[in-house]
């Protein structure tokens, strides 16, 4: 009886009690087979309880593609992938059958061969990480690489990266790439590429388009614009936040609105016209100091003064009050004694670190002249008023501003808009 | 030359440099007119400064309205209205220029004549705060005022409420409220109601409707649908957010759909038909333990373990991980070294409190079986996965379950649905 088939496969498991159809997956694990159900789901096995493996479908061999020398097309542009991980290019951690990041970068691009029609491919691995891992150092680290790439001829950069924490970076490469040349992309994915209902080929192959196609300059993501395959968003660098655990359609514009619409066959359309064009000035990185400490507090119902205290001798705060700017600090009763102790907490925090105010309804603008509770922050110290900045992007901004400014520039700077961080008006159409 | 006018006249005041045309607002202090111009702002100007002022059009006289008895009308349901604060009865602090909580209950009824058509109206001031400053000791005392407000025969309570926090109070009520046999509405604006573009009155208006047309017992939210003046939105308590600084259709349905749509005439449409009907049950109330010490903690690039550890004397914490429920525990190069002193934070935390992860998303649900990072954080105690909760859901929600059950139970119950703060199954609808 036939017990094995390739990895990738479609396949019937059998065992005694069920017969497992899906895709058999790469195991390390000699006496396991795994099996990613339709589901979305693993299901691991073991090898001696298993009755028989009839294979369905074979697998493209995306090892033996890998292999294949790339032909240089003198016409297309140079596309450079930088991978630094996530879930677009990852598969099954087979000690626990839960999803890890593992794929090198030609198959990576052995698994999506459209790209190669679309521009000359040079790939390198730099990190395979969780981007829920990414330190100020691993901005550096990218930075640099991206920097290298530009230099060496790459007419536009892609890089893979998780979706976790990819409008942080997309946030941290706006401040850090000075005079940015050409595109550099976020592309993520939010069901792994093994799986069926995966948005990473059309992701990919939408940015390389859109470095193809486009004559923007600057840091951008590109995600799906619907949960349907119709076309990707390219979204601004500093308004770009991920709004659902697990769509395809997670990443949106907040306070803003798309760059640009970019669909798998490369027809591409601009919704913003105010944008950086590509130029032929060279890119300058200014980087984190990677031992900086910047805290990020969420105002909420029955705080305690503790709560700032905790951030005295962190480098800087980000706190994302409520509604227009907002934190717990009016004395009117004999519950709200504690407000006091806040107020005195924010005061003393201000005086020696930059405290930054953003609003945790996300949408909209702080402003802190509209209440008393706003002037009195204000008064403490508090910073950030009239600004409709991200609290992800205040806080890439505030620890980038600390890392490359004197300490007076920094109050000045965290409100004034440098990277399209913060936006003059408020428009109708940036909201849900 | 005339130099007054009375408060609420729309009005034209000139001085040397300029002609100010807006509301007179009431002013305490003798020597300074404050007008509100029709951007929102408010100017003060000092009397002396004033050349003129011309009366364009008279304020109705709400005080001497709100002197009026009311008739009672046998055939209409008791709607009781709960003055708890906020911006939908506000007005200007003169000493700053700023927008404070101040109109009396009465005076709110007397602005808004069109609801003692729907109903017969009690009215009665609890507190005039802003809702930033809520603490559980003003929920306890909220929840007491409702429920005497059931047991002497109302058929709904509306709850006036500032909206910074009005989601927390939503889910806390919801949580607090046993055996609720009517509505309970919480009830805000966005726009103080002495502007013309305030959502005050219809927001108030179709809560009164909701109350008298429908058989609906339980906790929710009503406020605009839209930015126009369409209809409202009747919100679920444990699903709902200020989504927006500004806007009037601010309040949004997370992970769900609203309950139902009401407009301004009282024509009433349900959306979701599986909800609690009214009931002759007696509501008993189960408050908060106002001791209690409750973290949030919003994962971000770069921690250090300190930002944990800065809660090991607190009660519980919620924290809003990435993606699906993630924060960084994995060692994977020199920089991520931290992330060790992480992972043995949570589990230390988790050895003696309860630590619930939620996800900075908003939107979608907790899965922490997908990636390894979740599998890590699952085996170091952290409670919550499956669950769809919103961050500030699990927060009220572990702050109560910690104030009415025992330890075991706690742990058990944050995963269990309770009070529709978590869904089995996810809706394509539900989302942006």
């Amino acid at each position: 009886m036939k017990k094995s088939g390739h990895p990738f496969d479609m396949a019937e498991v059998v065992t005694s009690d069920c017969v497992y159809k899906g895709v058999l997956m790469p195991s390390s694990d000699s006496t396991k087979i795994v099996v990613k159900l339709k589901s979305g789901y693993n299901v691991g096995l073991l090898r001696k309880h298993v009755k028989k493996i009839e294979v369905l479908e074979h697998a493209k061999t995306s090892k033996a593609a890998a292999a294949k020398k790339l032909v240089e097309r003198k016409h297309l542009p140079v596309i450079s992938i930088l991978h630094f991980g996530g879930t677009i290019a990852a598969e099954v951690d087979y000690a626990t059958g839960a999803v890890v990041a593992r794929f090198t970068p030609e198959e990576l691009v052995a698994k999506f061969p459209e790209i190669e029609q679309i521009g000359n491919v040079r790939s390198r691995l730099i990190r395979n990480m969780f981007s829920e891992d990414m330190r100020f150092a691993h901005y550096n680290l990218l930075a640099k690489e991206i920097a290298k790439e530009i230099s060496a001829g790459a007419d536009g950069v892609i890089v893979t990266h998780g979706t976790d924490t990819m409008g942080y970076t997309a946030a941290a490469l706006a401040f850090m790439l000075e005079h940015l040349p050409v595109p550099v992309v976020l592309v993520g994915s939010q069901r792994s590429s093994d799986r069926g209902s995966s948005d990473a080929a059309m992701n990919l192959i939408c940015a390389a388009h859109f470095i193809s196609k486009s004559n923007f300059a600057g840091v951008c993501v590109c995600m799906h614009e619907k949960s349907s395959d119709d076309f990707c968003s390219i979204l601004p660098a500093c308004k770009v936040r991920k709004m659902h655990t697990s769509r395809r359609d997670a990443f949106k514009a907040v306070n803003s609105i798309p760059i640009a619409k970019v669909d798998i066959k490369g027809s591409l359309e601009f919704v913003q016209t105010n944008y950086k064009r590509k130029s032929k000035e060279k890119v300058v990185v200014k980087g984190f100091r990677e031992n900086l400490r910047i805290g990020m507090l969420k105002v909420h119902p029955n705080m305690h003064a503790q709560e700032f205290l905790s951030y005295k001798n962190f480098d800087g705060l980000v706190i994302e009050g409520t509604g227009l700017g907002h934190a717990p600090v009016n004395v009117i009763d004999e519950q709200t004694k504690e407000h006091k102790k806040i107020l005195d907490a924010i005061r003393s925090l201000s005086k020696n670190i930059p405290v930054v105010m953003t609003s945790q309804t996300i949408f909209g603008r702080v402003q802190m002249n509209v209440y008393s509770t706003g002037r009195m922050l204000q008064e403490a110290g508090v910073l950030g008023n009239y600004c409709d900045m991200l609290p992800e992007t205040a806080f890439i901004k505030l620890a980038w501003l600390l890392s490359n400014c004197k300490k007076d520039d920094v109050k000045r700077l965290i409100g004034e808009n440098l990277r399209g961080e913060i936006s003059k008006r408020t428009q109708e159409n940036e909201y849900l």
